[in-house]
């Protein structure tokens, strides 16, 4: 199975595609730029969507659903988010087909034409803050912390599956607050989540910061993100917080009587992750024999492959394979046992380490008669024989030191791909030779970012937030600076 | 609040509407025929989908994701099936707006037409059956056992928040299997669990059966369904599941290799319910008091609500109450304390009735004396004091007795709402006097049903699968008959 794929080094973004479809976790579909997530990947994102709308809701948040249509003119109502959204999006125009008269099908039946467009949701902004309007009167309404699990449509040019997709699935917050400073005080809490949630669950570190205004959400005051660092040495934006003060509750007219009896605009939060986070994990982890999964996100934590040479041995084998199964099972680890007869082990062992679970067991009638098992690690590769006594323990160990290992590994990766330029030389340099996160004065001004992004196509992920201020100089124009922001190609 | 509702005697449907909307369940949105979901009501639909997902994935099943555009010819491919779905849809014809030339805001941008309409999935056999031609070569690929949950698109004329909107979400599984016989099986399997669902959790006793070839889903051989009466006296479908033959597979070209070698079409199934579900769950068991939630479903089971005079009073119940909390919710009961200072204890007393909370929780100053607490039914109204050392064992009993009697009380009801009529005058004053289900001959001609329906307005809703064969003559015909079917009126 590992032969007829990319390595890395050949081929990085054939290596991708092929752990994307040869992975069974996603395909492209009769329709341009949609893909179909098939099951494999699908678990992967249920595992993920679990554990986030947990913290979700352990933050107060509780999930709600709106509209997948906007009425075309709700785009108008807010500036800059008419600039940013209402461009390259599905419109549905019509509400009806009909039988040809001449025989050639279905068509669109013209007399059903819409009075007004309605454009399929890139982001839900405009129906929410039309929609609170009527549940928001007094500071008692307030805060009103609502997430929705959802599909969204961008009409993009070049899409890649996980990465850039015209339909997408992902979650969107939308909080609205009586005052500013509570706002984003949100605001850097869901940063905190998605934080947490990648380095905790996916494994990958990231760096917290704002966008410089360039890259803000169309529509925002402060745009937070983390951004991580994939191993082709391209940034990956994994997920957006929003401060979007009163800029909505202004488009759509959202006022609230306060303590105080004050008629006041509401703030706004937004925030979100989405099926690109898929696309980030595998990029982050995987290796050139194929899909690496961080234990606790991974569908399949453990896979038991019976060994067996005979009719007799392998009801035996799968006898106590079911047993170790149920061991497992009852401890919460989410084990498959693949006790097919149409396969050779020598097959399974090869599929399973392409679809990334991160452990195996192999289990042969010499491990029934020592009461042994076989373990290999996927991440390590590294096989070791156990007691069948000491089973639950070692796996329950190997487990969190695989999601250790995969964490330490991005990080040491992540910080040996992280440098300092001084001048443009040593920035192009950096840029072409090795990649990674380039921390570089900028001197604050639209202008410049854009010459550096036309230039160079590498992009300011973010301003840290860890960072302290240093004076200095830009890299571009020269002219002074009071910060090193991260630059970085990016997807 | 319970002033300014109606009563299902003086207007059934206002009562209903007044249900959905004051409960906090749902509201009409901006765009005509899509609701928007509030988070009382989607924590409902919550609970149902992880109820429904784990019977799914008990019954080897797994979740997956198909694009929510589907190309127009593909509707032509199903000769059925275009004449059932491909009509009343929503079709996307452009993908770009811009800004107007003379300053009117954004339009479709006509140069950015597509080549061929895209419609949102109504239902998605078309999409999926495209997709899976590709999984499927062999006999060892086989059965495909997929389900997915979206929303989906029907540009209904007349709607009714959950029971009919022309956006709603619902779960569509799609099976592949070798042998008919398999794909009966499997139909048949998931009728059951979706009876079950009614019954053991939504506490709503469900007719099986089979529908007419009138009334089956377009593209199907046999349609499966479930039948509820609602409180009104009218049927209301609750789930559907489809033995759809070779017909996809035949109109996408999916075969695969038997085990005996042989080229041969695909058996499929589809079955789905959607949040028409949330719909029957009002209607089936709440009364002039409001909602009334069957406790495995409701979002919150206990309300605990503080009675005090002052804040020395307040303190103390509120501690007292927290305790009682964290040890209900350490049974995995879901608990909500609304301690409140901004509202009384009465107004309180009245949401949780009104919202259909299955048990409230009332603890005042003398109880903390006594260690006790007043417990309230929402099915029944009774209220009993208890000590508060039986608490957890009271509120787990109550819970299941609730449970109990709301499937017995929606038992009891069909029952008195079930007749037989052996004339059309007899069926006629059933159908107009009394409502409910009326078992009745019928000549078994899609005429002679068409001809009821136009005259009555009552539907077959099922040929049930546990009645017996028995002669009798079509009490519309007067043709020979050899099996009663349910009729009633429908939503």
């Amino acid at each position: 199975m590992a032969k007829d794929f990319s390595t890395r080094e050949e081929n990085y973004s054939k290596w991708y595609n092929d752990i994307v479809q040869k992975a069974d976790l996603a395909e492209n579909s009769a329709v341009r730029g949609c893909m179909v997530i098939k099951p494999y990947g699908y678990a992967l994102w249920e595992n993920m969507q679990a554990v986030l709308d947990k913290m979700f809701k352990d933050t107060g948040h509780s999930n709600a659903y709106f509209p997948i249509f906007i009425p075309k003119s709700f785009f108008s109502k807010e500036a800059d988010h008419v600039e940013g959204f209402a461009k390259e999006c599905a419109v549905v125009t019509h509400y009806r087909l009909k039988n040809d008269a001449d025989g050639n099908g279905i068509v669109v039946d013209e007399t059903a034409k819409l009075e007004e467009e309605l454009i399929i949701r890139p982001t839900s902004e405009t129906i929410i803050w039309d929609t609170y309007r009527n549940w928001i009167q007094s500071y008692r309404d307030l805060p009103i912390l609502v997430n929705q699990w959802a599909n969204v449509v961008r009409w993009e040019m070049r899409t890649r599956m996980f990465l850039r997709t015209a339909e997408f699935l992902w979650q969107e917050g939308h909080t609205a607050h009586a005052t500013k400073e509570e706002a984003i005080i949100e605001t850097k809490q869901m940063l905190d989540v998605y934080a947490d949630f990648a380095e905790k669950f996916m494994a990958i570190p990231v760096l917290k910061g704002t966008k410089s205004e360039n890259e803000r959400f169309a529509g925002a005051l402060e745009t937070y993100c983390i951004e991580a660092l994939m191993q082709d040495g391209k940034a990956l934006q994994a997920g957006t917080s929003h401060f979007l003060g009163q800029n909505f509750a202004k488009a759509f007219d959202v006022k609230f009587t306060s303590k105080e009896g004050k008629l006041e605009h509401v703030w706004a939060t937004s925030w979100g992750v989405s099926t690109r986070l898929v696309g980030a994990l595998i990029m982050a982890h995987s290796d050139d024999n194929g899909l690496v999964l961080p234990p606790r996100l991974a569908p399949v934590q453990v896979a038991i492959v019976p060994i067996y040479k005979n009719k007799e041995q392998y009801n035996q084998v799968c006898e106590k394979a079911a047993k170790l199964k149920d061991m497992l099972q009852e401890k919460g680890i989410r084990v498959k046992l693949d006790d097919r007869d149409t396969h050779k082990p020598g097959w399974k062992f090869n599929e399973y380490e392409f679809k990334g679970v991160p452990l195996r067991i192999a289990l042969g009638p010499r491990d029934i008669e020592n009461n042994t098992v076989e373990l290999a690690r996927r991440d390590t590769l590294e096989k070791s024989i156990y007691q069948q006594a000491d089973l639950v323990n070692k796996v329950e160990h190997l487990l969190e030191a695989i999601q250790d290992n995969l964490y330490q590994k991005a990080l040491t990766f992540r910080e040996e791909k992280t440098f300092k330029a001084d001048s443009w030389d040593e920035f192009n340099t950096i840029l072409d030779d090795k990649g990674g996160f380039i921390y570089a004065h900028w001197d604050g001004t639209a202008e410049t970012e854009q010459k550096i992004k036309d230039e160079t196509k590498a992009t300011i992920r973010c301003i840290p937030l860890e960072s302290k201020p240093e004076a200095g100089t830009c890299i571009y124009s020269g002219n002074p600076s009071k910060q090193r922001v991260v630059f970085a190609r990016a997807y």
